[in-house]
Protein backbone atom coordinates (compact mmCIF):
# COMPACT_ATOMS: atom_id res chain seq x y z
CA UNK A 1 0.00 0.00 0.00
CA UNK A 2 1.39 3.15 -1.23
CA UNK A 3 0.26 5.84 1.91
CA UNK A 4 0.36 9.47 0.98
CA UNK A 5 -0.05 10.68 4.78
CA UNK A 6 1.87 13.97 3.45
CA UNK A 7 -1.09 14.86 0.97
CA UNK A 8 -3.52 14.95 4.49
CA UNK A 9 -3.86 18.53 5.36
CA UNK A 10 -3.50 17.60 9.08
CA UNK A 11 -0.22 15.93 9.00
CA UNK A 12 0.63 18.29 6.47
CA UNK A 13 0.36 20.90 8.84
CA UNK A 14 2.18 18.99 11.97
CA UNK A 15 5.08 18.02 9.78
CA UNK A 16 5.25 21.32 8.52
CA UNK A 17 5.95 22.63 11.96
CA UNK A 18 8.92 20.47 12.26
CA UNK A 19 12.29 22.52 12.90
CA UNK A 20 13.51 19.93 9.87
CA UNK A 21 10.55 21.51 7.94
CA UNK A 22 11.32 25.13 8.86
CA UNK A 23 15.32 25.45 9.48
CA UNK A 24 15.80 22.85 6.43
CA UNK A 25 18.77 20.47 6.42
CA UNK A 26 20.94 21.71 9.26
CA UNK A 27 17.85 21.05 11.74
CA UNK A 28 18.33 17.17 11.08
CA UNK A 29 20.00 15.01 13.48
CA UNK A 30 21.61 12.66 10.56
CA UNK A 31 22.51 15.70 8.21
CA UNK A 32 25.96 16.16 8.83
CA UNK A 33 26.43 12.73 8.48
CA UNK A 34 24.18 12.66 5.41
CA UNK A 35 26.34 15.17 3.56
CA UNK A 36 30.20 13.73 5.07
CA UNK A 37 28.67 10.67 2.57
CA UNK A 38 28.19 12.77 -0.32
CA UNK A 39 31.10 13.32 -3.05
CA UNK A 40 31.66 16.34 -4.47
CA UNK A 41 28.18 16.80 -6.31
CA UNK A 42 29.69 19.25 -9.09
CA UNK A 43 28.82 18.74 -12.48
CA UNK A 44 26.56 15.36 -10.96
CA UNK A 45 22.99 14.36 -12.24
CA UNK A 46 21.09 14.11 -8.75
CA UNK A 47 18.16 11.95 -8.14
CA UNK A 48 16.39 12.48 -4.69
CA UNK A 49 14.00 9.66 -3.86
CA UNK A 50 10.97 11.40 -1.39
CA UNK A 51 12.23 14.83 -2.29
CA UNK A 52 9.76 16.59 0.45
CA UNK A 53 10.33 19.96 0.65
CA UNK A 54 13.16 20.09 -1.89
CA UNK A 55 15.86 20.96 0.54
CA UNK A 56 18.41 18.18 -0.56
CA UNK A 57 17.68 19.65 -4.25
CA UNK A 58 18.79 22.73 -3.58
CA UNK A 59 21.73 22.10 -1.50
CA UNK A 60 22.94 19.59 -4.80
CA UNK A 61 21.85 22.93 -6.97
CA UNK A 62 24.00 25.00 -4.65
CA UNK A 63 26.96 22.44 -4.85
CA UNK A 64 26.61 22.89 -8.48
CA UNK A 65 24.69 19.82 -9.76
CA UNK A 66 24.27 19.30 -13.62
CA UNK A 67 20.91 18.05 -13.43
CA UNK A 68 18.40 17.31 -10.07
CA UNK A 69 15.27 15.23 -10.29
CA UNK A 70 13.08 15.24 -7.01
CA UNK A 71 10.98 12.57 -6.95
CA UNK A 72 7.44 12.35 -4.16
CA UNK A 73 4.31 10.58 -3.83
CA UNK A 74 2.72 13.96 -2.14
CA UNK A 75 1.73 17.06 -4.20
CA UNK A 76 1.14 19.25 -1.29
CA UNK A 77 4.88 18.98 -0.54
CA UNK A 78 5.66 19.28 -3.86
CA UNK A 79 3.75 22.38 -4.33
CA UNK A 80 5.74 23.71 -0.94
CA UNK A 81 9.27 22.68 -2.86
CA UNK A 82 8.12 24.51 -6.18
CA UNK A 83 7.50 27.67 -4.18
CA UNK A 84 10.30 27.92 -1.88
CA UNK A 85 13.13 26.92 -5.05
CA UNK A 86 13.96 29.71 -6.89
CA UNK A 87 15.37 29.67 -10.46
CA UNK A 88 15.63 26.49 -12.63
CA UNK A 89 17.67 23.77 -12.79
CA UNK A 90 15.42 21.45 -10.66
CA UNK A 91 12.63 19.02 -11.87
CA UNK A 92 10.09 17.98 -9.55
CA UNK A 93 8.08 14.75 -10.63
CA UNK A 94 5.13 13.68 -8.44
CA UNK A 95 5.79 9.59 -8.16
CA UNK A 96 5.68 7.20 -5.77
CA UNK A 97 9.18 5.72 -5.19
CA UNK A 98 8.54 2.25 -5.94
CA UNK A 99 7.09 3.37 -9.16
CA UNK A 100 10.25 5.27 -10.51
CA UNK A 101 11.09 4.44 -14.15
CA UNK A 102 14.27 6.18 -15.06
CA UNK A 103 16.78 5.10 -17.75
CA UNK A 104 19.65 3.12 -17.12
CA UNK A 105 22.55 5.17 -16.12
CA UNK A 106 20.38 7.87 -15.68
CA UNK A 107 21.96 9.50 -12.52
CA UNK A 108 25.28 10.17 -11.41
CA UNK A 109 24.07 9.66 -7.56
CA UNK A 110 20.58 8.71 -5.94
CA UNK A 111 20.01 9.98 -2.46
CA UNK A 112 16.95 9.50 -0.60
CA UNK A 113 16.20 10.97 3.21
CA UNK A 114 14.00 9.53 5.78
CA UNK A 115 11.76 8.35 3.13
CA UNK A 116 12.35 4.86 2.50
CA UNK A 117 10.96 3.47 5.88
CA UNK A 118 7.35 4.36 4.41
CA UNK A 119 7.90 2.08 1.36
CA UNK A 120 7.00 -1.23 1.13
CA UNK A 121 9.35 -2.94 -1.50
CA UNK A 122 12.55 -1.80 -0.73
CA UNK A 123 14.02 -4.33 -2.69
CA UNK A 124 12.40 -2.98 -5.58
CA UNK A 125 13.59 0.42 -5.20
CA UNK A 126 17.14 -0.63 -4.80
CA UNK A 127 16.96 -2.94 -8.11
CA UNK A 128 15.49 0.71 -9.80
CA UNK A 129 18.27 2.46 -7.95
CA UNK A 130 21.02 0.59 -9.33
CA UNK A 131 19.35 0.20 -12.77
CA UNK A 132 19.27 4.23 -13.37
CA UNK A 133 22.46 4.79 -11.59
CA UNK A 134 25.65 5.13 -14.02
CA UNK A 135 28.41 2.46 -13.21
CA UNK A 136 30.89 3.05 -9.68
CA UNK A 137 28.11 5.52 -8.72
CA UNK A 138 26.33 5.87 -5.42
CA UNK A 139 22.97 5.83 -3.62
CA UNK A 140 22.88 7.00 0.06
CA UNK A 141 19.61 6.82 2.20
CA UNK A 142 18.84 7.27 5.57
CA UNK A 143 15.96 5.64 6.94
CA UNK A 144 14.90 5.38 10.53
CA UNK A 145 16.78 2.59 12.76
CA UNK A 146 14.85 -0.62 12.83
CA UNK A 147 15.55 0.05 16.54
CA UNK A 148 13.36 2.79 16.17
CA UNK A 149 10.51 1.18 13.95
CA UNK A 150 10.40 -2.03 15.76
CA UNK A 151 7.66 -0.87 17.97
CA UNK A 152 4.94 1.13 16.67
CA UNK A 153 5.14 3.46 19.24
CA UNK A 154 8.24 4.66 18.75
CA UNK A 155 8.43 6.25 21.91
CA UNK A 156 10.69 5.86 25.08
CA UNK A 157 9.59 3.76 28.07
CA UNK A 158 8.36 6.25 30.92
CA UNK A 159 9.13 5.78 34.61
CA UNK A 160 6.34 6.83 37.11
CA UNK A 161 7.56 10.90 37.14
CA UNK A 162 7.60 10.44 33.13
CA UNK A 163 11.15 10.25 33.04
CA UNK A 164 12.65 8.79 29.96
CA UNK A 165 13.90 5.16 31.31
CA UNK A 166 15.32 3.47 28.35
CA UNK A 167 14.09 2.64 24.86
CA UNK A 168 11.88 -0.47 24.37
CA UNK A 169 12.74 -2.88 21.81
CA UNK A 170 10.29 -5.67 21.61
CA UNK A 171 9.16 -7.78 17.52
CA UNK A 172 12.35 -6.86 15.92
CA UNK A 173 12.77 -10.01 13.82
CA UNK A 174 9.10 -9.50 13.35
CA UNK A 175 9.19 -7.50 9.32
CA UNK A 176 6.52 -5.59 7.69
CA UNK A 177 3.67 -3.38 8.24
CA UNK A 178 3.93 -0.81 11.89
CA UNK A 179 0.53 1.27 12.47
CA UNK A 180 2.06 4.54 14.42
CA UNK A 181 1.32 7.81 15.83
CA UNK A 182 4.25 10.03 14.40
CA UNK A 183 2.51 13.65 14.21
CA UNK A 184 -0.75 12.72 13.28
CA UNK A 185 -2.77 8.97 13.94
CA UNK A 186 -2.54 6.09 11.55
CA UNK A 187 1.12 6.62 9.67
CA UNK A 188 2.27 3.72 8.14
CA UNK A 189 5.82 2.60 8.24
CA UNK A 190 7.59 -0.85 7.05
CA UNK A 191 9.74 -2.02 9.89
CA UNK A 192 13.25 -3.79 8.45
CA UNK A 193 15.75 -5.75 10.34
CA UNK A 194 19.15 -3.86 9.88
CA UNK A 195 20.55 -7.16 8.26
CA UNK A 196 17.45 -6.90 5.51
CA UNK A 197 18.93 -3.52 5.06
CA UNK A 198 22.00 -4.27 4.32
CA UNK A 199 21.48 -7.73 2.66
CA UNK A 200 18.74 -6.17 0.16
CA UNK A 201 21.26 -3.21 -0.45
CA UNK A 202 24.21 -6.36 -1.22
CA UNK A 203 21.95 -8.09 -3.19
CA UNK A 204 20.88 -5.48 -5.48
CA UNK A 205 24.40 -5.43 -6.54
CA UNK A 206 25.70 -2.80 -4.58
CA UNK A 207 28.72 -3.20 -1.94
CA UNK A 208 28.32 -1.08 1.37
CA UNK A 209 30.84 1.95 1.48
CA UNK A 210 30.17 2.94 4.74
CA UNK A 211 27.20 2.38 7.51
CA UNK A 212 26.14 4.94 10.11
CA UNK A 213 24.06 5.68 13.40
CA UNK A 214 23.97 9.29 13.30
CA UNK A 215 24.12 10.75 17.13
CA UNK A 216 24.70 14.19 18.12
CA UNK A 217 27.55 16.40 18.24
CA UNK A 218 29.72 15.82 21.91
CA UNK A 219 28.88 19.42 22.68
CA UNK A 220 25.38 19.17 22.45
CA UNK A 221 23.72 20.03 26.14
CA UNK A 222 20.28 19.88 25.05
CA UNK A 223 18.61 17.65 27.16
CA UNK A 224 16.58 16.27 24.10
CA UNK A 225 19.63 15.87 21.66
CA UNK A 226 21.47 14.11 24.14
CA UNK A 227 18.97 11.94 24.96
CA UNK A 228 20.11 10.56 20.73
CA UNK A 229 23.19 9.51 22.56
CA UNK A 230 20.83 6.77 24.47
CA UNK A 231 19.63 4.96 21.10
CA UNK A 232 20.23 5.32 17.41
CA UNK A 233 17.21 7.22 15.46
CA UNK A 234 18.94 6.98 12.05
CA UNK A 235 20.59 4.52 10.00
CA UNK A 236 22.22 6.06 6.91
CA UNK A 237 23.94 3.67 4.06
CA UNK A 238 26.12 4.74 1.08
CA UNK A 239 26.80 2.09 -1.09
CA UNK A 240 28.28 2.13 -4.89
CA UNK A 241 27.00 0.41 -7.80
CA UNK A 242 29.73 -2.11 -8.55
CA UNK A 243 29.99 -2.74 -12.06
CA UNK B 1 42.88 -4.83 29.58
CA UNK B 2 42.57 -8.54 28.66
CA UNK B 3 40.38 -10.33 31.23
CA UNK B 4 40.58 -14.12 31.17
CA UNK B 5 37.09 -14.81 32.70
CA UNK B 6 37.39 -18.45 31.55
CA UNK B 7 40.06 -19.17 33.57
CA UNK B 8 38.28 -18.42 36.72
CA UNK B 9 37.38 -21.79 38.24
CA UNK B 10 33.42 -20.19 38.94
CA UNK B 11 32.92 -18.80 35.50
CA UNK B 12 34.36 -22.06 34.23
CA UNK B 13 32.01 -24.15 35.95
CA UNK B 14 28.89 -21.84 34.85
CA UNK B 15 29.60 -21.83 31.38
CA UNK B 16 30.45 -25.76 31.11
CA UNK B 17 26.69 -25.90 32.22
CA UNK B 18 25.60 -23.89 29.20
CA UNK B 19 23.63 -25.65 26.33
CA UNK B 20 25.64 -24.96 23.51
CA UNK B 21 29.27 -26.19 26.03
CA UNK B 22 27.06 -29.61 26.22
CA UNK B 23 25.46 -30.04 22.73
CA UNK B 24 28.09 -27.98 20.53
CA UNK B 25 27.57 -25.87 17.94
CA UNK B 26 23.61 -27.03 17.10
CA UNK B 27 22.74 -25.34 19.89
CA UNK B 28 23.69 -22.07 19.71
CA UNK B 29 20.86 -20.25 18.40
CA UNK B 30 23.29 -18.38 15.82
CA UNK B 31 25.19 -21.66 14.64
CA UNK B 32 22.51 -22.25 11.37
CA UNK B 33 23.04 -19.05 9.85
CA UNK B 34 26.84 -18.83 11.07
CA UNK B 35 27.53 -22.22 9.09
CA UNK B 36 25.86 -20.99 5.81
CA UNK B 37 28.02 -18.32 5.56
CA UNK B 38 30.94 -20.77 5.45
CA UNK B 39 32.31 -21.31 2.17
CA UNK B 40 33.34 -25.28 1.17
CA UNK B 41 36.35 -26.12 4.42
CA UNK B 42 37.70 -28.59 2.18
CA UNK B 43 41.49 -28.53 2.04
CA UNK B 44 41.41 -24.89 3.55
CA UNK B 45 43.72 -23.82 6.07
CA UNK B 46 41.34 -22.44 9.05
CA UNK B 47 41.69 -19.92 11.90
CA UNK B 48 39.66 -19.68 15.03
CA UNK B 49 39.58 -16.91 16.94
CA UNK B 50 38.53 -17.83 20.52
CA UNK B 51 38.12 -21.47 19.86
CA UNK B 52 36.38 -22.06 23.49
CA UNK B 53 35.96 -25.76 23.81
CA UNK B 54 36.98 -26.21 19.96
CA UNK B 55 33.99 -26.72 18.06
CA UNK B 56 33.83 -25.18 15.48
CA UNK B 57 37.47 -26.59 15.23
CA UNK B 58 36.09 -30.16 15.02
CA UNK B 59 33.41 -28.89 12.51
CA UNK B 60 36.49 -27.58 10.51
CA UNK B 61 38.48 -30.61 10.41
CA UNK B 62 35.05 -32.98 9.66
CA UNK B 63 34.75 -30.67 6.65
CA UNK B 64 38.31 -31.47 5.44
CA UNK B 65 39.83 -28.90 6.55
CA UNK B 66 43.76 -29.31 5.89
CA UNK B 67 45.28 -27.13 8.84
CA UNK B 68 43.26 -25.65 11.66
CA UNK B 69 44.57 -23.62 14.62
CA UNK B 70 42.36 -22.71 17.17
CA UNK B 71 43.45 -19.75 19.50
CA UNK B 72 42.05 -19.16 22.84
CA UNK B 73 43.10 -16.86 26.37
CA UNK B 74 41.93 -19.58 28.55
CA UNK B 75 44.06 -22.56 29.20
CA UNK B 76 41.04 -24.13 31.31
CA UNK B 77 39.20 -24.05 27.75
CA UNK B 78 42.04 -25.27 25.60
CA UNK B 79 42.54 -28.46 27.76
CA UNK B 80 39.38 -28.71 27.44
CA UNK B 81 39.14 -28.52 23.85
CA UNK B 82 42.71 -30.49 23.69
CA UNK B 83 41.02 -33.79 25.75
CA UNK B 84 37.55 -33.55 23.69
CA UNK B 85 39.65 -33.78 20.59
CA UNK B 86 40.79 -37.23 19.50
CA UNK B 87 43.37 -37.13 16.67
CA UNK B 88 45.58 -34.53 14.74
CA UNK B 89 45.12 -32.09 12.65
CA UNK B 90 44.26 -29.34 15.06
CA UNK B 91 46.32 -27.03 16.65
CA UNK B 92 45.33 -25.07 19.83
CA UNK B 93 47.59 -22.47 20.86
CA UNK B 94 47.01 -20.05 24.36
CA UNK B 95 47.12 -16.18 22.98
CA UNK B 96 44.83 -13.33 23.77
CA UNK B 97 42.94 -12.65 20.23
CA UNK B 98 44.55 -9.76 19.91
CA UNK B 99 47.99 -10.41 20.09
CA UNK B 100 47.74 -12.83 18.07
CA UNK B 101 50.90 -12.69 15.37
CA UNK B 102 51.00 -15.15 12.01
CA UNK B 103 52.42 -14.39 8.77
CA UNK B 104 50.62 -12.90 5.15
CA UNK B 105 48.63 -15.30 3.34
CA UNK B 106 48.50 -17.91 6.17
CA UNK B 107 44.78 -18.76 6.40
CA UNK B 108 42.17 -19.22 3.37
CA UNK B 109 39.33 -18.38 6.17
CA UNK B 110 39.33 -17.03 9.38
CA UNK B 111 36.16 -17.79 11.81
CA UNK B 112 35.46 -16.01 15.15
CA UNK B 113 32.24 -16.88 17.79
CA UNK B 114 31.08 -15.36 20.24
CA UNK B 115 34.09 -14.07 21.19
CA UNK B 116 35.13 -10.43 19.92
CA UNK B 117 32.62 -8.66 22.19
CA UNK B 118 35.60 -9.31 24.89
CA UNK B 119 38.06 -7.85 22.80
CA UNK B 120 38.77 -3.81 23.18
CA UNK B 121 41.20 -3.61 20.24
CA UNK B 122 38.86 -4.61 17.23
CA UNK B 123 40.42 -2.73 14.91
CA UNK B 124 43.24 -4.10 15.45
CA UNK B 125 42.45 -7.75 15.58
CA UNK B 126 40.53 -6.92 12.11
CA UNK B 127 43.93 -5.51 10.37
CA UNK B 128 45.77 -8.94 11.75
CA UNK B 129 43.18 -11.17 10.28
CA UNK B 130 43.34 -9.25 6.76
CA UNK B 131 47.31 -9.72 7.40
CA UNK B 132 46.90 -13.25 8.13
CA UNK B 133 44.22 -13.99 5.35
CA UNK B 134 44.94 -14.90 1.54
CA UNK B 135 43.05 -12.73 -0.86
CA UNK B 136 39.57 -13.14 -1.66
CA UNK B 137 39.11 -15.48 1.51
CA UNK B 138 36.37 -14.84 4.38
CA UNK B 139 36.55 -13.64 7.31
CA UNK B 140 33.46 -14.89 9.45
CA UNK B 141 32.38 -13.66 12.93
CA UNK B 142 29.22 -13.55 15.14
CA UNK B 143 29.22 -11.65 17.84
CA UNK B 144 27.05 -10.48 20.91
CA UNK B 145 24.67 -7.88 19.10
CA UNK B 146 24.99 -4.06 19.82
CA UNK B 147 21.45 -4.26 20.90
CA UNK B 148 22.46 -6.56 23.61
CA UNK B 149 25.78 -4.82 25.14
CA UNK B 150 24.72 -1.45 25.20
CA UNK B 151 23.32 -1.66 28.74
CA UNK B 152 25.41 -4.06 31.37
CA UNK B 153 22.73 -5.72 32.87
CA UNK B 154 22.21 -7.67 29.39
CA UNK B 155 18.42 -8.03 30.65
CA UNK B 156 14.66 -8.10 29.44
CA UNK B 157 12.60 -5.22 31.13
CA UNK B 158 10.09 -7.08 33.29
CA UNK B 159 6.70 -6.00 34.36
CA UNK B 160 5.02 -6.44 37.79
CA UNK B 161 4.78 -10.39 37.77
CA UNK B 162 7.86 -11.31 36.36
CA UNK B 163 6.88 -10.82 32.65
CA UNK B 164 9.09 -9.94 30.28
CA UNK B 165 7.79 -6.67 29.12
CA UNK B 166 10.32 -5.66 26.13
CA UNK B 167 14.50 -5.18 25.38
CA UNK B 168 15.54 -2.01 26.85
CA UNK B 169 18.46 0.12 25.23
CA UNK B 170 20.05 2.75 26.59
CA UNK B 171 23.67 4.08 26.30
CA UNK B 172 23.71 3.05 22.41
CA UNK B 173 26.05 5.49 21.65
CA UNK B 174 28.37 5.58 24.11
CA UNK B 175 30.85 2.69 23.31
CA UNK B 176 33.55 0.82 25.67
CA UNK B 177 33.54 -1.22 28.62
CA UNK B 178 30.78 -2.90 29.92
CA UNK B 179 30.45 -4.53 33.59
CA UNK B 180 28.49 -7.49 33.15
CA UNK B 181 27.00 -10.07 34.89
CA UNK B 182 26.74 -12.68 32.57
CA UNK B 183 27.18 -16.32 34.31
CA UNK B 184 28.92 -14.40 37.49
CA UNK B 185 29.91 -10.72 38.39
CA UNK B 186 32.40 -8.81 36.65
CA UNK B 187 32.55 -10.23 33.21
CA UNK B 188 34.15 -7.86 31.01
CA UNK B 189 32.75 -6.92 27.77
CA UNK B 190 32.97 -4.08 24.90
CA UNK B 191 30.30 -2.12 23.47
CA UNK B 192 30.33 -1.06 19.94
CA UNK B 193 27.85 0.25 17.67
CA UNK B 194 26.73 -1.66 14.90
CA UNK B 195 28.26 1.33 12.81
CA UNK B 196 31.98 0.84 14.34
CA UNK B 197 31.25 -2.48 13.75
CA UNK B 198 30.74 -2.70 9.94
CA UNK B 199 32.94 0.43 8.90
CA UNK B 200 35.75 -1.37 11.20
CA UNK B 201 35.59 -4.15 9.12
CA UNK B 202 35.44 -1.82 5.52
CA UNK B 203 38.19 -0.02 7.02
CA UNK B 204 40.79 -2.93 7.50
CA UNK B 205 40.14 -3.66 3.66
CA UNK B 206 37.11 -5.74 3.48
CA UNK B 207 33.81 -5.58 1.72
CA UNK B 208 30.96 -6.34 3.48
CA UNK B 209 29.68 -9.92 1.79
CA UNK B 210 26.64 -10.61 4.53
CA UNK B 211 25.18 -9.06 7.97
CA UNK B 212 22.95 -11.34 9.90
CA UNK B 213 21.25 -10.85 12.94
CA UNK B 214 19.83 -14.72 13.37
CA UNK B 215 16.50 -15.88 14.45
CA UNK B 216 14.98 -18.82 15.99
CA UNK B 217 13.46 -20.85 12.97
CA UNK B 218 9.62 -19.99 12.86
CA UNK B 219 8.76 -23.29 13.72
CA UNK B 220 10.13 -23.68 17.46
CA UNK B 221 7.14 -23.24 19.86
CA UNK B 222 9.85 -22.72 23.03
CA UNK B 223 8.53 -19.97 24.99
CA UNK B 224 12.18 -18.80 25.90
CA UNK B 225 13.49 -19.23 22.18
CA UNK B 226 10.38 -17.16 20.69
CA UNK B 227 11.77 -14.22 23.26
CA UNK B 228 14.48 -14.40 20.44
CA UNK B 229 12.29 -12.54 17.89
CA UNK B 230 11.58 -9.80 19.97
CA UNK B 231 15.64 -8.23 19.93
CA UNK B 232 18.59 -9.36 18.31
CA UNK B 233 20.83 -11.33 20.26
CA UNK B 234 23.54 -12.24 17.66
CA UNK B 235 25.51 -10.47 14.95
CA UNK B 236 27.07 -12.13 12.32
CA UNK B 237 29.50 -10.60 9.84
CA UNK B 238 31.24 -12.20 6.78
CA UNK B 239 33.47 -10.40 5.36
CA UNK B 240 35.94 -10.81 1.83
CA UNK B 241 39.56 -10.00 2.05
CA UNK B 242 39.75 -7.16 -0.95
CA UNK B 243 42.91 -7.72 -3.06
Amino acid sequence: MKQNKYDEPEFFAEYSRLPRSIHGLAAGLEWTTFQGLLPDLHDQRVLDLGCGFGWHCRYAREQGARTIVGVDISERMLEHARVTTRGSGIEYCRCAIEDINFSANEFDIVISSLALHYVEAFDLVCRKVYHCLASNSLFVFSVEHPIFTALPAQDWYYGPTGERLHWPVDNYQEEGRRQTNWLTDDVIKYHRTLATYVNTVIESGFWIKRLEEPKPAPELTDPGEKDELRRPLFLVIAAVKDE
